[in-house]
């Protein structure tokens, strides 16, 4: 028994994303697609400019796009993934939750909130039950679970490997992929033959969320880590792929083998869409690289390499494709989560 | 009277840039070409595969390549540019500088030795005088003045500009043009749709020469600056202007607008090369960028911008452009010192 | 006496390049800036993103923007500089004229009019008399000329040097630079690491602009040439500079070398923004190359290279900078025909 | 029973791809892999810089890579596949056809010569049979068989598609990928923001190997086609895929629509590396684009779009993968050719 599902903002970068990767899924059934006013009553080939590589699965293509409205989704849809603006985000998401549906939702808005279990599955699978908490003060029968933000879920798993080393300072560089803009966030004329060391926002992202995805939830209260991260975040041009230069700091003295050996022994997860190994560690110093390493586990592995020991600790590189395993992806695995669990 | 000048490797990436520079430069005066013995023999315009925007100065195609060795090179050159490959460079440089040759050089080779100048003159022009030292210890009529690595250069004269606050710590990732590698350095395969965690050598070359330019000379000798600094370094597909991401913590409390200030009121030189103004501070949150910006004051100034506090101290980006004064316009400058300091 | 000059849509791509030269132009001061309604009444600064190299000159930056309305602007502007998007130009464009301006636009709006001269000054300067018959006409106190599509002009002087052995027929393949659809024109995604095949109207504007500007004003009316044009236009990852593939058929026979000489040897004009050379022609086959010869005359040259004989004629590339050559610059030197020709 | 086969300059970035494909081949085996005499003895991992996505197969990466010499191969090869530089090539593959070797080569010497069947087998797959009158001639136990250059493959499979209207003259401009010259081909500084429209030789192969491949083997002899065809060749700054422009010329007069019809049912093979549909055939007129389109089919099929009619005929765009298609994947496909009409 298929589970069925609804994508809000269906029609934008990650939406399309998220089309291909649930028109294949053998647990889950696209059976409904939102979008803005405009759009509602057409097909969805109509409605979205496709232009993930490969055709638009035909099925989706022929499917009639409906208003962002919970009154214009079908009742028995079982699950929601969302990817609206965050703008839309905060307005509608509740609205669907109210109305009782379940929410896998990547847009930023509410990450950060107490009662929002912020997830990602190989690394805090067990704060999905601040569901309940949610439940309880907010009066739902559905539920919202966030993933965060395609930057934060690159270098946190390498942080989770080395957790129990006790992490005190993380200074953090990225290289953001144009992708992480959505379709028409990044003009070329800004970026060919350049770089930005700018991005709205997504320091904070990076300094905040990983402080919740790496915190302890003691089944009523969640409280964050107490690692300090310090960000500096670049837009440069590439499609897919956010790299990122780290800095660690440790309480405990900690090798660059003994960090490989904890990333690359971390566990991954049996749910369908983790890979078979969550941290690949690359031996070459010059991996992982965008281009080459974005793919890795179907784009659902985190990629590191360059590890070695500075003047301050341990440093390092690591890799995820941000709009699979930092975005899309990363919302159906926390469907999948959600199914494990039982809230479906 | 013109100061007759030699270059040595004018073919490659750098030396085309020198002669760009030095051939509408009213104190020097191009005398010399010198390449691989390959090279030697051909007018220039056969030799170098000219790929600097414009034409190859007309008296300059014309004129003869002769093989890199003092012999083939007139006695009356008064100053060598020299831009070899290390390799070569550590090999040549040191007979020109016996045969009585002063000499300004860009390549790598010697710049940590102890009685070398390692000089940016904005920064460091007093170091200059190590060269009594030199010419005492190695008994030279000539001399050898290095200037530092592009990335080293695009961050030092930040750090110059608040190292009255007491820097101790710093962490630098770069963001490096292609051209930084010379003309065949990075192929197209390797970097479009990328970007390589990985430059060979590059972060110890900002960890040691940022701490020697830093440094204190008495007057015999030159003691090196106790600042810690991590560097994480990056090429990205971008021609030329390297971006860098900074964190400095400082013993005394900085605020990003006294650093601000600290910067933008920094000192230039009165040298023909350097800019009116050394660093421009930018209020925009997302510039500098590489190539909007590197061309300020000539591809001779450094741009800052994104100062803000972090949990760590100031934070903030930096730029210059690599080619020119990160490589061949920080030779022609520290020509110009010696110029101007008697040394030729 | 400078001639004051307005612009209208002077915060576009094509405007900021309009400043860039107008701001120095010896001949010609700035007076009136307008954009769009939101942008009225805001300084210059605060209403263009500004994106070109180099900062905003000082003077303009503080100018206070009007909407782009006859009545908003002063009534002693002596000429009107025009870039707005063709939509908005096809209604205001002619009210400017009514109200007695005299106008030099760069909108694709009436270019095709059988009483708007299409003027490229090296190449049919003798058109612009065609403004008689258009005052005549409209009953205009004020004119209005028009420069081609950046594409067509960058083909159009090598055609026009080679017109004397009879054009037939001509094929010519386009790689052009994003910027000409403007800043936000073509979204990174879709450019990076991809080729687009097509551009909306612009096979259709090389096709038949290029017959107007090579046909024959006998003082009443204008005969388009007869040479038969078929086009293929493509996006290429370029930030300025549109190269294109040629192959002409000619009544006459006509040698590689022919064709060079008659290129070489075309005439440029005595005006201030022409350059020396109208057309470099080069002999390395690989050459013209966008980033390095976009630039040549101060981005106002065309260069032409690869001149061999093919099984169907001649067949060549030429290059311009589209922006300038193509756009802007265009624009500005059909200002100083206007001048020279007394029709200020 | 496996055919085993071997890779003749197995290190290169079409050797690469080569064992890309055969790894996972379901008849082929790789039993012995030769590049230049440096890399002789070491393992394959050695020996590669490895740079296409994902991992070197495993077992492929601790093969013994051997010198290029039919001495140092195994006997029990059955099939041998080339992609050496042409300039060796044209000396070691005849070694290896005397020897007693069956070939299947990519390499470009000796493609056009009267005895060397050049084959696309989905187009002129009876042309293989030529192998006869090599061995006649030759002696050879062996044979070779050659595929066509990578951006003459992505047009002809159009015109073998348009051939019954009578080709008369083809007028075509390609924009080639930068991995058509091989890792280390285009340097970085060449091509970002930037193109370059001259690729050595290529113009000729496009011209003289389409009319190879057209024309008829009546059993002894092969007569080439009579169109004629006129290329103009471009660099671009893309990874992978070979776009072309192509006007046609024919006999019978040919719509837009007959020719789409033409194309998209022009049939494939039922060999393991046909794809299903050979052309598709776009309706979405700025379609095919490289990124997204070059992967049709694993990368084996061809994409038209764009079709229309000009002053001069038809006109539309195509679009193959150039290191699959066009390389790579044609030199498996001809060895499936080979080994389905027995010559293995």
């Amino acid at each position: 028994m298929a589970v069925r599902v609804g994508v809000l903002g269906a029609t934008g970068a990650v939406g399309q994303r998220l089309i291909q990767l649930l028109d294949p899924h053998p647990d889950f059934e696209i059976a409904a697609l939102t979008a803005s006013e405009d759009s509602a009553g057409k097909s969805y080939r109509q409605a979205a400019k496709w232009r993930v590589e490969g055709p638009i699965p035909e099925d989706v293509a022929e499917t009639t796009v409906s208003a962002t409205d919970p009154d214009e989704v079908p009742d028995d849809i079982d699950l929601i993934f969302s990817s609206l603006p965050s703008s839309v985000g905060s307005e509608v998401e509740p609205a669907f939750c109210e109305a009782g549906y379940v929410m896998s939702s990547n847009s930023s808005n509410a990450r950060m909130a107490d009662d929002v279990p912020l997830v990602i599955p190989e690394v805090n699978a067990d704060h999905l039950d601040l569901l309940e908490v949610q439940r309880d003060e907010r009066g739902w029968d559905g539920a919202m679970v966030k993933n965060p933000n395609c930057s934060t879920i690159t270098f946190v798993p390498t942080l989770a490997a080395l957790a129990e080393y006790g992490l005190e300072k993380v200074h953090v560089a990225t290289l953001q992929a144009v992708s992480g803009a959505g379709y028409d966030g990044v003009s070329s004329m800004e970026i060919i033959d350049n770089a930005i060391p700018y991005i709205g926002s997504e320091e904070d992202k990076l300094e905040t969320e990983s402080r919740k995805l790496l915190g302890e939830f003691d089944g009523a209260e969640l409280s964050h880590n107490s690692v300090e991260v310090a960000a500096s975040c670049n837009r440069i041009p590439t499609i897919d792929g956010h790299l990122e230069n780290v800095w660690v700091e440790t309480a405990e003295e900690l090798s660059a083998e003994g960090a490989a050996d904890a990333m690359a022994s971390y566990p991954s997860l049996e749910l369908r869409s983790s890979p078979d190994q969550l941290i690949h560690v690359f031996d070459e110093p010059d991996r992982p690289q965008p281009r080459l390493d974005r793919s890795l586990g179907d784009g659902m592995a985190v990629a590191a390499g360059g590890l070695r020991e500075s003047s301050f600790g341990l440093q390092y590189n690591c890799l995820a494709h941000n709009t699979i395993r930092g975005a899309a992806g990363a919302s159906v695995l926390n469907g999948e989560l959600l199914l494990e669990n039982g809230y479906l």
